[in-house]
């Protein structure tokens, strides 16, 4: 089944421990979308500014990525973010955002896109997040993701986004900031009383889990010797598992699981390099082969 | 097969958020006793002050646990532990300790003890555990935990009993700090060039992998709503793994899995409660079901 999604297009400078990379492509819609294009056919909607490297778009042609509504926007500029990774990379400092283009009205969904039945709203504005969603009144599964940014800026905006959602991903911190609730398993508890039936809390390095009206996954990460740019981990992962659920169409618990699980594994490649690198040099053969390595790692 | 611990008994003072305890029984190979006592007979070798108080044998006979190493050594005193959490719960501060009888000769090994095969030096001075693997020449398997103050005061000793141990079990900032390596996976693999087999690296809340030359295994924690209080969680964790490796005699990967997954829901029960309270109300029965529950949570 197709999935679809919409977030950010970024230019990214990241400055890590492992070194540097200066004006590469970021933005939470295009880890998750060459993610999910592992599994199923991804469509995008979004935009960038007329200051986006035209060798870029080189990179989305590598996936299966459908670029009918990707719009280059005369007169506008693309969403920048500008950070550094602590020596333990596991924190990281933003030193500069400008939201540019992700500030302004998504572009128009395009017609052929709206029997879309899988929805990711990857972290954007939640105003922009919830226009697309309008937009696909046959939807199966919409799930979204947030930072913190949102949740401190747009909580009202945020808090009707929960309500017509089925999923919701985002960190740890991002999910005690939104519930002031300090034990994470209660944090997402209380997302769900706020409207999605479940809740993905992503831990970095310490794995991920989801809480479900009936049940709860537990999932570490893949352990990676060799972290060169954590950068759209969270994104990966999240393209990963949307892109496992629009293919199988199981969203069962045990579903949930294995796509968690995939997610897990398209993270753990990407940031073995800086921006998309890694991601372009693998295959689905590659992912099940460490598919199958995790799941010998905690079989029980 | 029955099983030797040697390692602290304490009478601990714990604050945290959720309550306080004064004067509570502690120390490493008390927690580590009653959690492998579930699965296989625990012997203990280890000393306390006059100053014990003796209701805290009632704890020691709810568990099958052979006191016949423990002396109560006249005019020394009780090793005594003083600690703070932090509101998050992962966070502690020592506020105090006072090494007192664990700073003197370990008692002598009774007859009957020295055909263990299966011998857990829990965390307390390398000397003290050096000397106890002493006893041991039928030993099948010997593994160790340590500590931040022993990695910085007594580090030749550390690395002299690393070389005649076939796993070590220590926390992620410890196995960091032994290594000076960041990565928590290379930190594991700088160890086993350091002489044990495998190595266990403890993440608390975040849960638990070992790096053995064969394989890797990690595995998330059980997903707690309700920590009263971490003491003793890393000391209860090692003893179940233990145990259920002393019980089965099964040491491959496989054996390891299980054992560190038993390990884990032991330390997912004995956090529900101050001291040993929670360990004193269930029986092998609540571990199998929660065993499986765990199993179901991250099965692929």
């Amino acid at each position: 089944m197709p999935l679809i999604v919409t977030g950010s297009i970024g230019i990214d400078s990241v400055q890590a421990p492992t070194g540097a990379a200066e004006d590469v492509l970021g933005g939470s819609c295009v880890y998750f979308a060459a993610a999910a294009s592992f599994f199923t056919p991804v469509r995008l909607v979004a935009a960038v500014g007329d200051d986006f490297p035209p060798h870029f778009m080189d990179t989305f042609r590598r996936f299966r990525i459908d670029l009918a509504g990707l719009e280059r926007r005369a007169g506008s500029k693309t969403f920048r973010w500008r950070g550094k990774y602590h020596e333990n990379m596991n924190q990281r400092d933003t030193l500069s955002v400008e939201l540019n283009v992700l500030a302004e009205s998504l572009p128009p969904v395009p017609h052929q896109f709206r029997d879309s039945e899988y929805i990711f709203l990857a972290n954007t504005h939640p105003a922009g997040q919830l226009d697309l969603l309008a937009n696909f009144p046959h939807r199966k599964l919409a799930v979204a993701d947030t930072m913190d940014l949102w949740i401190e800026t747009q909580r009202p905006t945020l808090l009707e986004l929960l309500t017509k959602i089925d999923g919701l991903v985002l960190n740890d911190s991002e999910a005690v900031m939104l519930t002031e609730e300090l034990n994470i398993i209660r944090a997402a508890d209380k997302i769900l009383t706020m409207g999605p039936k479940f809740v993905v809390v992503k831990k970095g390095e310490h794995g991920s889990l989801l809480i479900h009206k009936d049940g709860e996954i537990v999932l570490p990460a893949f352990p990676a010797r060799q972290v060169i740019d954590p950068t759209g981990a969270g994104d990966s992962f999240a393209g990963g598992m949307m892109g496992c659920l629009a293919a199988t169409g199981d969203l069962s618990l045990t579903g949930l699981r294995r796509a968690m699980a995939y997610g897990t594994v398209v993270a753990s490649y990407n940031i073995e390099a800086f921006s998309l690198e890694r991601m372009k040099q693998i295959e689905k053969s590659h992912l099940d082969e460490r598919y199958l390595k995790f799941q010998r790692m905690m079989a029980l």
